[in-house]
């Protein structure tokens, strides 16, 4: 019998165990219970009806215990050095007292699941460390819903007393404007290189980072001074941060503890720059506005266009703007009149 | 008694005027003539009621005899001489037999009305001439509602014989967007000068870019090499553009009729390119379906805010979303609960 075989006791079915009481999750969180933790995450991340009341009941109840974290996004092409660079900044934090919780936004990663098991196995040392959390990327599948489960995971991991959240991103897809509207900084990390190599950063990426670090100083020499100054120029080219910071272009390496120092430097001397300055606030505030409105309008178009009687209209009509027959603002009149 | 002092038939009352007949004003634009032309787009910048039965009509009619011309859409920060590279263009374009109309998209110009009779003043040559139309900002409030307006505009421009369409915008607003996705070609106008100079083009306005023409070459020759260079590192930041062409940085002077000759062989040769690669095609039918969703989201959202009950429940978890009381998804659910 396979509950046997598994020796797992035929009465803690796999259905209790995935869904705990919600008060115990919440106690067990506030008491800084990385088990808890982990299961409070999972609880958020189900899609099932019956879960709802919980979840609910969850987010309410640590939300007063959360937002206290410094929440850093961080962004790079593959090869970057990510993952390495986590780890060092990671450890270092920790070194001066934080306790850091490291999450990814990127549904892409899970049809490669390779990826997310390569972070943890080389974020050794960090995930050893009883003052940092690791949570691979959540398993829901579109971009929104991944943004979602990883917002409120980050919720549940201040409440849980950890006061630097990474969050990291593949700057590839779309996932970057979802982390840059969850954290406080959005760091970018380059490779020494000319701008054409340069050119898998995606468009508008440049524009949301608050600080340009270039990773692989001790290997390519050569180039890094090129690079920082090329990416330096480019900037010119964009308005000034909304932060009022000037956007630093760093160079380093992730493997030398004096550049990690001085990144980490940095990143705290930042941080306190737009705490004092009001708009480490402001932007919270804008975010969760940003999340509400985006998530309503969201929701309010999905409900529209699961209802049956618009799809055909809006399928057919949508046809022959493709082909030219109607002007789309003239197809759009047609759809609300019929909406009435 | 006013009417008599007018000298206006009492009889042609100003409603008749302005609401000319549709079936008149087809055939008038289809036989090239500019009155009923400018009569047909006061038609159908109409937001009355009743007039939009015979919008559709005109709409429809001259839908099968519009979409042949070369959409040029031309940005650029104030002071860049946009004017002056219109007038010069549309009037080398007109001198190798085209027929060339003007329009713009600008609802920020209505604050300040000067500026588009400043246009039509500057433009004083292609204004005259009887192959060239100049239309000034349509007078709808909202960015959307312009945009749709003078997309419109711009087909029946089409069906009265113009095969080139230039459509002006000032490059610090959001109506570049817009632009962009309502012509085949986009221009960005910048003038000498460094980075920091420059900084007043909006984010995102280089990315759209297919030819950057740095004006006024012949005023500051020193800086136009140095511009020049700058420009180009900076494109090699971006990806490459979604035509498969090459973002090319041209120099020289609106006043130098050589140099325009040059920018218009440029032009008309990238049309060539997009037309033979089948971009051109396929970006026109990307534009329509991108119109349509935009148009249809957005009043499908309108109807859904205008709604009374949902308005309080929104307004009310909206302030608490402010105020941290509540999680933004938390919110937005509550509301889509509401709203079974």
């Amino acid at each position: 019998m396979p509950s046997d075989a598994s020796g797992i006791n035929p009465r803690f079915s796999k259905k209790t165990f995935l869904r705990p009481d919600p008060e115990s999750l919440i106690q067990g969180i506030l008491n800084g219970d990385i088990t808890a933790l982990s299961r409070g995450i999972t609880y958020i991340e189900s899609s099932k009806e019956e879960d709802q009341p919980g979840k609910h009941k969850i987010i309410q109840a640590i939300l007063p215990h959360a937002g206290k974290s410094l929440r850093i996004g961080i962004t790079g092409i593959p090869g970057a050095g990510k993952s390495t660079l986590i780890e060092a900044l990671g450890l270092e934090l920790i070194s001066q007292g934080h306790k850091v919780a490291v999450l990814a936004v990127d549904p892409s990663s899970q049809l490669s699941k390779g990826s997310i098991l390569g972070d943890k196995t080389r974020m050794e040392q960090l995930s050893r460390h009883p003052n940092a959390y690791i949570r691979p990327t959540p398993s829901a599948g579109s971009m929104g819903g991944v943004a979602r489960h990883t917002r409120e995971a980050m919720l549940l991991c201040e409440a849980c007393g950890f006061d630097i959240i990474l969050v990291e991103t593949v700057g590839v897809g779309q996932s970057e404007t979802a982390v840059h509207s969850m954290t406080d900084l959005f760091l970018l990390l380059a490779i020494p290189g000319t701008g054409d190599e340069l050119q898998g950063i995606k468009r508008g990426i440049m524009e949301m980072a608050d600080l340009i670090f270039i990773n692989k100083a001790d290997i390519f020499p050569e180039k890094v001074r090129l690079t920082q100054q090329q990416l330096e120029n480019a900037l010119h080219f964009f308005p000034p941060h909304a932060s009022g910071q000037p956007v630093q272009v760093l160079t380093g390496s992730a493997l030398q503890q004096p550049t990690i120092a001085e990144l980490c430097r940095y990143i705290l001397n930042h941080a306190k720059l737009i705490r004092d300055s009001g708009y480490f606030e402001s932007q919270r505030k804008e975010q969760a506005m940003w999340w509400f409105k985006e998530t309503l309008d969201q929701e309010i178009l999905k409900r529209f266009y699961q209802q049956n009687k618009y799809t055909k209209i809006v399928y057919e009509l949508r046809q022959e703007v493709m082909l030219g027959k109607i002007d789309p603002f003239q197809a759009v009149d047609l759809i609300m009149k019929e909406w009435k």
